[in-house]
């Protein structure tokens, strides 16, 4: 067949499930038109995933497809935004329709559950890579930040901690094959669930937030460092799921909190504010407070400091090559 | 020295020279917050650039910054759009310091020529590439689209046609170093000039208008499907730089036609409109007229047809490799 890239992206990008009354136009001229909300501040981000870096290169398309846009969900959710448009970069080194078909099915599927339209996009040959752009809205002045985070607030996390790191572990060794322990990790590591209605909770009550990508420990002493404060947490109360409890060394606590892909948010509550998470159907768990002194400090049940051993991920550093 | 991938990016992109008052929040949350204007569509495109496929392995860095912004701006241009925010998204396969270096420079220049600001990125490790993601302005009901062309209309190009191509092609074969028209073509192949304040001049004046990134012929058909017309292009008319002239093979109307990277504009006028190029510091030249009879036909002075034997340039079929 013949398989022009104007013929891919009309095929498969084109006939997509979400068409929002604010994009007068879409895909398929020399940009795309947006009718932004009137009283709304835009959130943009924008991540690229690059294949046998950011995921195995034997990954699922439709996998690779859903963690595209979900990446750039999570983002929207720690600045607790509403998601309303997408565009898609995407380099393949062939066009394999088989391919195509698999990435498309989990990029819609995770659009469709947001109401996320693919407003336009550009297919080029080369290694295989995925950078998606989301646009969301929130109301002005209601954007959770980085730096808020005052003295005393709470410091809770969505969901549980360091599944997804232990799965990519276990994945490349090869261990723990066929358990459902084993599938529950892998699952979190392929399909995270972007957090967008803790997001949306959180706006005008967390003081900060931050979604955790390169994992807790990295990610929360960017949010000290923005706010200028510190914080204590215990690693008795970090949110451990069962399936790591289960295929975890014993109180592997650092590889929990310094792994990354959990896309869970990490966020601080003033006092008085943890009635807000009522109702979510999603875990939230105090892991500790914001402190006044600075510095991030891991603390056992007995409030004894224990040292971490090894930082969060850093692409150009740490070489994680999976 | 530590190069991490947060110190990489704070180093190179955050001490931009554009800072505008509509980004309340730019580079250093989990998004960043923009304001839009009221009463104007939003304006988004995007594309990506690989090293090898659209820009010689060997193309100086500066080049390549100027040429992913420029890339862009070109399609905002051909929206009749005012530029504003961009968002860059580099792989890198090294936190190579001179090149980034090289690289900031040739993307800031051309970013605070045309007011925008960077407002986001993602830097990751990979195979050299760069998706840039620009957002302007047009006040609604404004956009010049590749739907509105009318038989009679007539067909207008920006600058000079092929000399990119033809400079890739010398380029490729290390033909006509050292002359001031190689020179002159490398110069449009590495830092083609974004046709902004035209594109500005045909809002509500011209009836169509593209982008031609792919050549002349595989973008003004886009306009004629689009459009549901077709029309008559005079050969004799193509605007053809003294460079060209002087090192293409005679009559080489087709390469240049046929030849990418032009970012010229391709537009369509009514009647009575053409008083509206009056005072553009770019030439735009009258190179045929849209018929009702559908098909794009090249004609010689004496109107005779003539056939073009090779297709635009496509990513998945034609493989062009530099």
């Amino acid at each position: 067949m013949t398989c022009s890239e104007f013929d891919l992206i009309r095929h498969f990008f084109t006939e997509q499930p979400v068409q929002r009354a604010d994009v007068p136009l879409g895909i398929g001229d020399d940009a795309a038109l947006l009718a932004p909300p009137a009283g709304s501040s835009l959130v943009v981000s924008v991540d690229t995933l690059i294949a046998g870096v950011h995921f195995p290169l034997d990954t699922a398309a439709r996998a690779v497809g859903h963690k595209a846009l979900a990446v750039n969900l999570s983002d929207l959710a720690a600045m607790g935004a509403e998601p309303a448009w997408a565009t898609l970069a995407l380099t393949l080194p062939t066009a394999d329709m088989s391919w195509l078909t698999g990435f498309t099915q989990g990029f819609f599927d995770l659009a469709s559950e947001h109401d996320v339209q693919l407003v336009g996009g550009d297919t080029t040959r080369g290694p295989l890579s995925i950078t998606v752009q989301i646009t969301g809205f929130v109301p002005q002045g209601q954007a959770l930040m980085r730096s808020g985070a005052q003295p005393g607030d709470g410091v809770f996390f969505t969901g549980t901690v360091g599944d997804a790191g232990l799965g990519l572990r276990l994945y490349q060794h090869r261990v723990g094959a066929n358990s459902d322990a084993m599938t529950n990790l892998i699952q979190r590591l392929e399909f995270p669930v972007p957090r967008i209605a803790v997001g949306l909770a959180l706006r005008g009550r967390a003081s900060s937030a931050i979604d955790v990508s390169d994992g807790l420990a990295a990610d929360l002493a960017h949010v000290l460092t923005a706010s200028g404060v510190g914080a204590d947490i215990r690693i008795d109360q970090l949110p451990l799921s069962l399936a790591y409890r289960s295929l975890a060394p014993e109180e592997d606590w650092q590889a929990a909190v310094s792994a990354g892909d959990d896309y869970e948010l990490c966020f601080t509550l003033p006092a008085g504010q943890a009635a807000a998470l009522a109702g979510l159907d999603c875990a939230c768990t105090r892991i500790g407070e914001i402190s006044a002194s600075p510095g991030l400090r891991w603390r056992d049940a007995n409030a004894q400091q224990l040292t971490l051993s090894n930082a969060g991920f850093d692409h150009f550093t740490a070489g994680k090559q999976p």
